[in-house]
Order: structure tokens, then C-alpha cells, then sequence
């Protein structure tokens, strides 16, 4: 209990999730302040700064790393930005909170996970943030309780209103499925061995060409089965459900039944519209509990390996999908500092 | 609007399920009465018709069908006697509630078919009771009502407490999941075309030697996907919930919130604990609505073809679950009578 | 386990409620048949029997009850005709099923009452349907067993969608909560003792002069507190609840969350929006349990003490209404019949 | 959006609750720190003391206040020493979190209410938590948005597992059903004009002379009427919850219904045993936004004025609990300040 050493974070990139981000360590996180953003846009950075006392504004991830006031790196930037800004870290040693993806495809990964390596520590935390949703460690602990025995199952839904222009096949794995690829994992302790994905003809909402909604299918590496039913144009809201079922018993949750109401005829209550209410309180644990690990100095929470493995999964489902058939997924040997 | 001429009953099969069937047109069900029961076991007849008024016994089926005051058969033997009292009952011209199976294969169904077509109208409704289920019938209604669209998924579970000794894997497929392959066929009005079957590590209170549980997925001739866990060990109760995924919304029965209780340290309730407190309306309701039906001349309800089809999938899913291979559905083309 | 000796019923009174017990009679009621039906208005009398085999009509209850084919007698004629419907019934010691109320008032109900003591025999059944309702049922079987101590508190809700043109304060109490009053007596199993009303500024959708919603508080002879929302006109539905508050633990029914719907933003499902709907089947029940009992010799169900109290009780309810104090229910000693 | 000047608070008293805030402001809130600890037992102020950077301890609340590191104070002491507390913080014009209630009784209550008023604008917030419970903020914005029209009755439950020794009848209305007064206050804006206390038989699980439950009925200012159980020896649970019955719709909180299990015959999920469970981010959020407005230099939430209005109608609750009348409150006029 102290509150020495106040965090100087360095948030890089701020669009939406950056700037989120920004406001959050801000406004919301105890110990740490932004000393540091940066982005190419550099009017925008400035803008930013301008507004936080004692923040510096950057347009080079580098030139952040090395200023003193900065003790720790957010990654907030696009996808295929975060490997140079995570090489750069290891490079002067900074504890790093990186957004997902880790990095866009598995080799890349790979290539993180080498560095990271050499370096002989953990230093990234990967920004899976449905780990530090209350609902999911409710169900997480009731898991490695075990009083439901072996995990034998989940059923996983996950539904957005709908998509913004430009949304790919490829992304309703690369982007959406991936949570359930990293929950299935967190919450079974177990790697995905296989992916199959099942296609029925598309809602009529569905912008043409893509394929939506889509059951997709995993088995684990201790024999479990998951199904995910990903539904991005589902019209009527975002919803995260995950049942899982155990020898003796099941619990789900993502009901999202708070608030129930009666009028005009109907009983019920509203489902949340996005992923910032439906997981503010995720986010907001998230980063804090990147903070005080890190004052503590420590790493905590999802680490390189995790994101490898993620990526791994969703090339092995991007296959899937596109062949039709059952698809096994490929891992490297896991190394020793991720045991 | 009238009670006239009450309908006189043969009930084939005095098990389990005859016995229930007696009972229930005895005391339950408006308009009929049990005037034959037929069993092999002439003791058992014999008992039963004792306590019933005007209740004559028999052991051979063709004999009841011939006595004046049948004017109808409720056939509840085990299924490979189904066959030959369908047949018999064509000969007679007789109304047929049949228990499921129609028969124990498609081979079989099929001749029942043909002579059913040769006789030149519907006289089988097959028990499929499901389909009297209120819950049931709400989803029914809705999906017909077309406020979601198109149903594009529909996710089922059927859990059972635990099975009988002798209880094996094709059974999971033939007596448990051909609920859902007839529910599938009814819900969307479509046939299933194809059949796959993975099956997770088994729990540890399964039978050896049962896959227990399943995940059985079926694909359907309009293009929708359809998920099925079977846990005939689940231990905790005997739950059948299904929820529909539309184009615009979704709807989910069998939650079976009905009374809601806290006490030491937990809300919530009891789960029905046998199909038998969990679907008795719809028993009752299905022997009224065959009566009605029956008194008015008609002939409603799951036919000849839906039990043929419930057996071709049955073959079909049975044949995945040991190839581990997706599975096409192969039907006969459907004959006038049945459209 | 018999179907010998159909109960032919005289089913006095053909408005609303009268019709649809003959058609229960008719087409779903197992055992029974409607031999007469009696209106004062000889034309909607005749054509209701014209449509049902073997159903004369009588504009008389007096001749229809000597008829032959007569067995017994469900009275559903206006509240003020059922004493002489009754008495006359005695004459002929005719079992009787009289829909609620038994009388208008307090005063009348004794006369009946002291008329059945003549009688030596219980011979009255009335028609407080939700007795029979699955979720009082089971909620009734849960206080007997004990299981949650002695009950405390009841917590009911009664709301109606609106009230028909001339629905007075007074109804409030003499329709409307009388079913709270039978149920919290049958519940448990105990004499209300007192009576408040508080009455909140009335909504703006409620008609002139009407109180409503209105907070009906009852003391019960075993110290339990009950507190009653009555709202005839809130808009939006037929909602029905109750929870019990033992000394352990509590249970409340009427939720109705059967079927589950997502869509256009909000998660939930449809309110029942008349009493025909949400009580279908407590009706069906109560009548078959009368004719099941009536043709096995006996009288069960709520009685003619239980009609007087709640009579009484509706009295004290409204002189409460109208002072706005604590009032104090009189009732004479409960006869030997009854106890 | 700034992290300058973050906030040196005082906490003045260290037990159950100060320790909690000590602990909350030390790593949950943003933007500020413990520059001091008091209390009267020195050795306990100094350990608490020792554990936290930058941490004075005290044992007079004035010498703290006397600080110059110390820019707020929160008042977490026995409810006794609050007026001497808040009389100097006023002397000092220092920001003030008192936590409930702001004084013991209405007349010094009025004391503190006029010093505030001498000083000359608004310095206190009171800390009654539910306030900023996310539940309850989402009924208040239900209400305060009009869509169910006026808001005509609540119904509230006050559960709690069990009380600690010495707990009396005063204390259920001082200490629990505090919070329903100030809840209905706020929730309908309007004051609560008359209290009612109906006091079924005890539970036999509550202690000797205790009445547990009792029902609370409030009417208020606005013509609603306000029921309350308060049921401190449940042994069930700790619940909280609060129907809002509207002119056309109605809202219920507080089922806590997150994450649903089904195991040995039961459905439902877990109740919450303390308001520590229950309330911990309604804790969270009052002194983050406490914090937040504080350092903004203005002052939210709870004034001196809800803090005496609820102790006036506290003082009618005992007396309508003692008595069992219907008894009125009496509140002096509303000063300017407060309005």
C-alpha cells in the first residue's frame, strides 16, 4: 500500500483504443499518469498532450522509450506497428501493455517471442481483456475450483449489431473469434489442437460476401469441444455468452440481466449495444492491474505466448473456414519462460 | 362442440409408457376411453382391463383391432412390433397413434410408408411429442411468424440425470437426439442433410465404453446449422432447451425458471429431474389434440414421413458418430401423400 | 381408474365465464359432459345447447336441477343470483362449483353456509381458481413442507392492463384483491385479521374517481404481514406475483420468463395479458379436480367458509379503503363443516 | 483530463470502514492519496500510517486538518464524533466525504446544516453509497428519463444474513433502513412525509427482543407510497433490491441473477453475503467521483440537507415502530443552500 512512484506511461497510438486508453490511465487508474504519447499524426498528438499535464507528445515510438519520465509502454497502435515498438521496448527494458493482436500473423509472433526470450524475462502483458471481466473470473474460478468436475464443453455466443464497412471473413476470426480462441484457452488451461467451421447461408444483413453468422468448432488439447456461434450482424446487440459444461454441473454467463423491466406488453431489459459498456469494467481492470503488477515489478496477465497461440489458432481457422474441412492447428515447442 | 360418440381406444403395449397412455385416456384426455389393451403378457392385460370399465384384454393385436368398440389404436409396444400392428391397422382402416420410433429403421419405415400410400390416405401420427410442448409451440409460432427472418442457427441441449444400465452410443443417437432431428425438421420445416458428430473426452460418470458427452451437428437442406450437446450423464437434471438464431433476433426455451427461491446463500430453482414432469402437458396434449382430431375424421401431426426421416437421419448420425466423418443424408424422394 | 358414469353438469349462467366452462366441459374435461345450460335469456340458452349432443337448455336453474341427466351443478351467473342457485341445489343435495364470488356479502355467505350445515354434508365448491395454478402449487407445497420455517410476509403484485367502464374503488378490493385474500388463507393456512389501504396519488391513466394503484396491507391470526400492489390499470400487462418470505428463505412465482427473446435492442419476453391466458390451465385443473372428486363421492377445494371469509374480509377491505385506518375483520366462529 | 494536483486526503477514523477507504484511495482512485490518518488509538493510526508513502498520523482530527499536505478530509469515525469533525473541516474550509450518517440525530444534524450555511456554499458530501451503485444509477435515469410516467410506488427488500450482538429495533431503522429513506428521496426527488411500521411475529432465528422482519411503508411529498422489508436475519443472503412501479411500466434491480449454474437438481447462482460484495464498486465510484470533484474545487452528491432529512425521518421511523401508528415527519424549511 503506497502510492511512491507514480507510473509514466507512453501510450502509443491514439485512435479509439489509444486515446480510450489515454483517458483511462488518466481519469480512472490509480498510480500511473501518461508522461508520453505518441503517434505519426503528430498535430494529434499534440492536441492530446496539450490537454494532460506533464505529458510529452512524440511521433517516433523510439524517442518515447528513451525519454526519462517514461517507466512503462502502452501499444495501441495498428496491428502491424506492434512488433518494431515491441522490439524497441525489450531494447531499453520497459514493461509493455500491448493491445491485441501481439502482432498480426504467427510468425511475427514468433519473432516477439524470440526477442522477448534473449531478453530473459517477461516484459508484455497482452491486452486479452475478457480475462479481467468479473463475469468470466466468476466463471473462471468456478472452473479451477473444480467442483464441476473436468470441463467438457463450452458454448460460446458472440454477437455484434453489425459491421463497419470493409469487415472480411477473415476478420470474424482474426478479430472477433479471437477472444473465444484466447478464453477457451484461459479458462481450460489447455491448447487448441483443431478448428472446424460450419456455414449456413447468410442472414440477408450480411454485407455480401460475407459469411455471417458461422459456427465455429475447436477441440483442445484435453479433449474438450467448443462451439462459437459468431454472428456480427445480428441487429439486435452485443452479446458475449459462454456456457461452460462440467461433469457435474454447467454455469453461463453474459445474460446480462441487471435491470429487468415491464412495459408495453414485455418484460426484459436492454442489451448493451457495443463491447465499451458491455466490457468498461474489463478495461478499466485491465490497465490498473497492468499498473500496480508493474510498480510492484512485476509482468502479470496474457503473455507472448498467449498471443502466439492465439495467431496460430486463427491461421489454422482462417484455413478452416475457407477449405470447409477440419483443421488441426500447429504450435512451436512452448519455451520455458511461458510455462 | 359436442361428446358424442366417445372413441374407443386399443392401447398395444402396456409397459412404461402403454400404462401411462391408459391412465391418461382414462382420467386426462376428453372424449375417448381405453376399450382394449393389448399385451403378450395376457396377466398384465388382463390386471390392467380389471380396473378399467368396458375394458376388454388381449395378447394379440389383430384381435383387439376387430373388436366393434375399437374405434382407434395407440400403438406403445417396444418398436419392433411397430411394424406389423401399423400394418395390421391399414388393413382395419384404423387411426394410429404411434409411439417413436415409427419402426426401428428406415428399411422398415419405408414399407410402412408404401402401405400407408396404398391404403390412399394419412392414418399414422407418430409421437413425437415435442411438437405439443407449449414452450415448444411459442418458438414454433414465432419462427413461423417470421419477426426474426430466416432461422439460420438453432442451439439445442438435452441433458439427461443419467442412463440405464445397457445404455450405448447409438442409442444416443436413436433414442435421445431423434427428439431434436424431428424438432429440427418441424422448427424449420426443412429436411437435414447432413449429419457430424464430435465427441469430447467422456466424462467420468459415464458407462465405459459411452461417448458421453456429444456435440452432433446437423446441416439442413435450407442452409442453417444446428448444434446439439447430448448428455445423457449430466447428473443434475433433465434439461431440453433450444434457442433459434433469426436474421434479426434470437429465442431461447426450456430455462424452466418458473418458481424462484432464495435460500442458504443461493437463488434460483429446481430442474425437472425426468422427461416425465418435464413434458407431461405435452403428452396430455398430444392424445387430446389425436382424439379431437381423430373424432372429426382427421388425421394430424408428425406422419409416416416424418418417422421414416427421423430414421434416415438416426442411420445417418449414427454412421458419423463412429466414422468421426461429416455425414450426408440420403431420403427417398417424398411422396405426394406426405406434402 | 374408470370412465363409467359420465357427470352430467348443469352449467347455470352462459356469459363469458359460463360459456367457457361449457366449452372446458366439452372438449377438454375428462369424465363430464354439459347435460344442461340455464339462462335467463331462453335464446343464447338454446343455441348454446344446440351446438353439444345431448344438452337441452333451461331458462330455470330450479327445473334444470330435477332433470335426470343433471349431476351436478356449476353455477356462473351473476354474483347476486348464486344464494337462491345454491339453496336450491341443496334441495336436491346436488354438487355444486360456484365461481367467486359464493355471494355479494358477508351476511348472504352465512345464510349458505348455515343452509350446507342443514344439510349435514359439504357440498359447495368455489371457484378460487388459482389454487389450482402450477405456481401457487408448487409455491403452496414448498410453505407446507416446512422447508424455509415458518412464513413471514407474502410480497404480491396484481396488475391488470385496464379496468371496463364502471370499475369502481369497491371493485378494487370485491374482484380483484379477493384473489389475494383467498390465497394468502389458503398460503397459510390462516385467518386475515386486519386491513389497511394506502392509496398513492392515482396514475394519470387511471379513470376518475379511481384509486390506482392502491397498497393492501393484511395481518394475518399467525402474525404474518402481507402487502398487496393492486394496479388494474398499468398498461402494461396481467401480471400475477407472489413471494413467500419464510424464516429461512424466500420463493416468489409469476415471473412467466418461459420463452427468452434478443431482439431490437432489448432481451426478455411477452407478458400475459388477460387472466384467460395466464390461468388457462388453472382453470382446466379446477374443473377436472371437481368432477374427479364429484364422481368418486366428495368435495374438496376451497368452501363455503372460505367464501364467507373472504367475503368478510372484502368488507373490512373496503370500509379500510374508504377511512383510510387499520381495520379489524370480524368473522363468526368457524363451524364444525369447515374445520 | 489532468493529473496535477493530486489530492492529500485525511481519513479520520481507522476501523472497518476507514481502513477500507484508506486501503481504496491508496490503490483504486485516481488522482489522489492519504496524506494522513487519525485516530484516537495512536498505535493503530501509526501502523497504517507506516505502510503508506508520504502517510502522517494523528490522533486529533484538527491537527491533521492543520496539514498543509492535506487538501480533503474523509470522515470515517464513529457517528458521534462526525459534528465536531465537520465543524472544523469547516473552520478550515476543507472538502469533506462524511460517511453515514452525517450526524446521529436531526438536531445535530441542523447544527452542522447551519454552519455549513454560515460558511457559505456546499463543502460536504455524504456517504450514502447507493447512490452511485450502478444498478441504482441505471432505475434513477430510468425514472428521471419519464418513460413509465410518474414513478407511483417502490417495493424494497433489505436482506442481511444475520446481525451482530447488540443490533435493536432502533438500529434496523437507523442503520439499514437509512439507506431505502435516502434512496426513495433521491430516486423520487421528493421528501418522505409519514412513516408506518408493521411488525409481523419475529423469526425464531432472530435474537431476543429484535423484531425481525418488520415492513416500512413511507409516503411522500409527491403522493407515492414507498414499502420496505427489512429482514436482517435472513440467513440467506445479503439483498438489496427495489421495484419502481411507474404510471406504465415498472423496474426491478438488485437480483444479482450474473452468472447461472446448474448442479445437483438446482439452477440459479450465488448470492452475495455482505454489502462489501454487494456494493464494492458503488464504494469505488463515490470516492473516485468525490475525488473528481473535489479537485475540480466543487462539491457533489449527498448534501448536509439529505443527511438531516434522513436522520428527521429516521426519528419518525422509531417512533412509528415503537408506537405502531402512522406518524408524520417534520422538516424545517429547505435553506436556499440546498435547493
Amino acid at each position: 500500500m503506497t502510492k511512491q512512484g507514480t507510473l509514466g506511461v507512453a501510450v502509443i497510438g491514439t485512435g479509439r483504443m489509444g486515446a480510450d486508453h489515454v483517458r483511462r490511465i488518466t481519469d480512472v487508474t490509480s498510480g500511473a499518469r501518461v508522461a508520453a504519447v505518441v503517434d505519426i499524426d503528430a498535430e494529434r498528438a499534440n492536441h492530446l498532450a496539450g490537454r494532460i499535464d506533464g505529458c510529452t507528445a512524440y511521433s517516433d515510438p523510439a524517442a518515447a522509450m528513451t525519454a526519462p519520465e517514461v517507466d512503462a509502454v502502452l501499444i495501441a497502435s495498428p496491428g502491424p506497428a506492434h512488433e518494431a515498438a515491441l522490439l524497441r521496448a525489450f531494447e531499453h527494458d520497459l514493461p509493455v501493455l500491448c493491445e491485441k493482436p501481439l502482432t498480426p500473423d504467427a510468425t511475427s509472433a514468433l519473432r516477439v517471442m524470440e526477442a522477448e526470450q534473449k531478453l530473459g524475462h517477461r516484459r508484455v502483458s497482452v491486452g486479452f481483456m475478457r480475462r479481467y471481466d468479473a463475469e468470466y473470473l466468476k466463471l473462471k474460478a468456478l472452473l479451477d475450483g473444480g467442483r464441476f468436475g473436468r470441463t467438457l464443453m463450452l458454448h460460446c455466443r458472440h454477437r455484434n449489431v453489425s459491421t463497419p464497412p470493409g469487415f472480411t471473413n477473415q476478420m470474424t476470426i482474426n478479430d472477433s473469434v479471437v477472444h473465444e480462441i484466447d478464453t477457451t484457452r484461459w479458462l481450460l488451461d489447455q491448447e487448441i489442437t483443431a478448428v472446424t467451421v460450419l456455414r449456413p447461408t447468410p442472414s440477408t444483413a450480411a454485407p455480401e460476401a460475407l459469411s455471417d453468422p458461422q459456427l465455429v468448432l475447436f477441440e483442445t488439447s484435453g479433449g474438450a469441444v467448443v462451439d462459437v456461434e459468431i454472428f456480427v450482424n445480428c441487429g439486435f446487440g452485443y452479446q458475449v455468452q459462454c456456457e461452460a459444461v462440467g461433469e457435474s454441473g454447467s454455469a453461463r454467463i453474459g445474460d446480462g440481466h441487471h435491470m429487468v423491466t415491464n412495459s408495453a406488453g414485455r418484460w426484459g431489459g436492454e442489451i448493451d449495444q457495443d463491447f465499451v459498456s458491455r466490457f468498461a469494467d474489463a478495461y478499466d481492470r485491465e490497465v490498473q492491474r497492468w499498473v500496480d503488477a508493474t510498480r510492484r515489478g512485476e509482468t502479470e496477465g496474457p503473455s507472448v505466448w498467449d498471443g502466439y497461440a492465439a495467431a496460430a489458432v486463427c491461421e489454422a481457422g482462417v484455413r478452416a473456414q475457407t477449405t470447409g474441412e477440419r483443421t488441426a492447428t500447429t504450435l512451436v515447442e512452448r519455451p520455458a519462460l511461458y510455462r
